[in-house]
């Protein structure tokens, strides 16, 4: 099958940085099954701090005190 | 393990809901599993009425009638 | 129970092309499931071409070549 | 991009069904997108009724009543 | 739109377990939301400990220690 | 925030292999995000060959011709 690797995070700063993550993650992917790197897809998906909590506060609260 | 509660929903109206939300997700899991609430991450998506369906029809659409 | 179905693709042009999407999604996994239409959602995730990526590459620098 | 479309449902009662999903699914979205065939992939995900709520109760227990 | 709450943590101990936490997020999501209950599904992901990973170390690994 | 990696793939073959990708998934994010090796979170979902489609069939039957 086609792995697709998805990574939820904050958001990114920069299409380099994107570019990195999609290289880096596909590269530790492929390596590990064993598979072309043609097979595994990536998606990034970038959260605003205001629709994420951790420990049951917003992660944009947390980051204003 | 980390849990992670994700919820897909409609677009929240305040901050402040999303705060409430975090919140009573993060108590609900972190009391059932039996967890330092600090190992509870929760993860807002936000869905335009137009990305959701229901039915075989949009959100959208069912609004608008 | 009711059946979610989500689509993780590309930016879509129209919401007529999203409509289209939702009722051919919802009579596929009605019929295949026996279900009422009723009890299926489908939720649409589009994804620009700098967050995803095959091969190692993102969308965006595949398309610039 | 490579479209996935994932479906969360119950349990599915034959590989024939499987196939049947897996083919109505991706004929759906390839043709909506506009893309070949090839380019879509499905998962199928099938949860247990004692996994799975609505309105508050497992699915199980309603089942049971 | 039928909100769906998705919580991938480790696996249950019981089928009580399970339905408190399917009553507990659907009462947390629906009073956020303003929504009727009814409109709320759970699904429980159960995630064995050498499948999840933390801090770049399988969960399987860590209890073990 | 705490990000999540989560990969969709096939079976794994070992609980080494297992090891080895969340060792190489979180060295990866981590060093793009920028951030401690603790605050990644890795999830691997395997999903048998009857479970999965590309191109409108199953792997399952791919594989058996």
């Amino acid at each position: 099958m086609m792995p697709t690797v998805v990574v939820d995070g904050p958001p990114m700063k920069s299409i380099e940085q994107k570019r990195t993550m999609v290289q880096r993650l596909t590269d530790a992917a492929a390596e590990v099954y064993g598979y072309d790197k043609m097979k595994i897809s990536v998606i990034i998906r970038e959260n605003p701090p205001e629709n994420v909590g951790r420990g049951g506060r917003l992660i944009a609260d947390l980051r204003g005190e």
